[in-house]
């Protein structure tokens, strides 16, 4: 930790950025020092360098030019420096090692690559971003890192990652979160639109628990590809007076989410069934919607706070990157 | 048939209006004499008398006020005269009592109420405008009016209708159609929009049979709930080069209808192994897609003329309601 204390974290996606000012602390921990928001990949008309330094170069007077760690869509075809993605199974240190790293107005940045995986079907699956929440988990317990656990990264796409014995072995893709939104917002499902995100916060009001319930234990406990046939009953339920537009809403997301985690239940890669707990990272609110139906399920789970476990996972590539630098210093 | 050998059927959905003339020949058999279209009920900003009566009057000339059926979303809560939904197992005889009659400018006007059924999980479902094909079925052959025949009638929403004895018992609806349209326009599944409907008319050039056929057997046979898992596999397989944008369109295609299959291969209300034959009614290339994935399941399937079906409909209950007016006269 002697040539840097301090570096900069850029979680820069499709709409947001997220910069994180960190410390380093002596002991290799981290603190969280300040932080500040840009607009995401898709969403800013100003050049990718112009938008990052206008939400990083305010940190200058008082800290110099950090190092600066990127990672998510900023590292894609449609970002600035795309980067390969690296074939699962794969460790935090080869992920570290394969870097993209560039100058930029003077400032040392990394771009952290992606990462693929060929399933048992013979699809293949990818994620970029996700990682680093992957390698923050693995920093959150000694245990993590030894033996096959599943972590659930829910959001507009869920993830589902297998880890064994501390390396990303395989990962799998649910359209969960953006098909809620497209049906929600765009179907003749539910016609009374209901605001269930406000600037990307949860409406909680809007949250009905009962109707959830409901939505997930149908598509949990009914026939096969029960979710393209249950589906309209979102509809049904309400023409028929048995759910409001509200209620809905709640009740479609429970469909969607329990037909997620049926699927994860019956996926030929893991046995569910075989794992302690399923460990969730992702927004509170969602988080602990996907935790209620996998302990319906009589499966443990444990919520991670998503920001903490991000910037673990950065801190992880910075000390792997600064270690092979002293090495070859 | 002796008080009128002539009427107009209306297929007022809402996107568009269709309008039939028909001829009931002495022999009570229908013969199309001409059509004419206009504005669904959403579409247009006419009144709906006026956008009626711009549809139908320049028939006057020649035959005079005609008598008019309806049916469609016309007879719903957004439409003209609002329908109740009646409820299954019903008969065409019943369903044909239960129009609701008005004058309008004229003209003697009925609107054909729509169908609701309760399912074994206690979801209800329902129908507007496509019981006319149904009955319109049970005319095509003397078989179709003994013993259960299952009916699938692709659209928007897939209604797969079980008929038994001549009556419609009940039927589920899958959000097929829509999902397609949702996810190929408004996701960021397919990045490269491919125009797949043009006025209404699939564009043929865009479909790819192979994509389609290996997007189908993911979802028949792969483990359960592979739809929400499966569908990431529709933008995996082109970043991965598997799929051009074209052909991920089909491939997205054959997932859903795959699905909407497989479901109905698993429905507990039915047992598609013991139909002798699936009776499918839509648009000729959808039509054809559904039949390709059940033949595929070793399905016999038979594909029936829409517009002819629907008419024989139209003409079931007009031929109904002329005997109950015989009758009272």
């Amino acid at each position: 930790m002697q040539r840097s204390s301090y570096f900069i974290a850029v979680d820069w996606g499709t709409s947001r950025l997220r910069a994180f000012l960190c410390k380093v602390k002596s002991d290799g921990s981290l603190k969280l020092v300040t932080r500040r928001a840009g607009l995401g990949v898709s969403k800013s008309a100003l050049s990718f360098e112009e938008t990052l330094m206008q939400c990083i170069s305010p940190w200058e007077v008082e800290y110099g030019k950090l190092p600066v760690l990127m990672a998510g869509q900023i590292g894609s075809s449609i970002g600035w420096k795309e980067t390969p993605y690296l074939s699962s199974p794969i460790s935090p240190q080869e992920l570290a090692k394969s870097c993209v790293n560039f100058q930029c107005n003077g400032y040392n940045i990394n771009v952290i690559p992606g990462l693929s995986c060929k399933l048992e079907n013979n699809n293949y699956d990818c994620m970029r971003g996700e990682e680093l929440q992957i390698l923050g988990w693995l920093q959150l317990a000694e245990e993590n890192q030894v033996g096959r656990h599943l972590v659930c990264l829910p959001g507009t796409h869920t993830k589902w990652v297998l880890v064994e014995d501390g390396k990303i072995k395989l990962f799998k893709t649910a359209l969960t979160g953006e098909l809620f939104d497209l049906i929600a917002n765009h179907s003749v499902l539910i016609q009374e639109k209901v605001t269930v995100f406000n600037q990307g916060v949860f409406n909680q009001g809007v949250f009905n628990q009962e109707a959830f319930d409901s939505g997930a234990a149908f598509t949990l406990n009914s026939e096969m590809g029960s979710l393209i046939h249950g589906l309209f009953s979102v509809r049904s339920r309400q023409l028929f007076g048995q759910l409001s537009a509200h209620e809905a809403t709640s009740y479609l997301s429970g469909l969607l989410i329990g037909s997620d985690v049926r699927a994860s239940m019956n996926a030929t890669e893991w046995s569910l069934a075989k794992m302690d707990k399923v460990s969730i990272i992702g927004a509170p609110h969602l988080s602990s919607c996907f935790a209620s139906v996998l302990e319906s399920q009589s499966i443990s789970t444990e919520i991670c706070q998503v920001t903490t476990t991000t910037l673990l996972g950065f801190n992880s590539v910075f000390q792997s990157i600064n270690e092979v630098n002293q090495e070859t210093a």
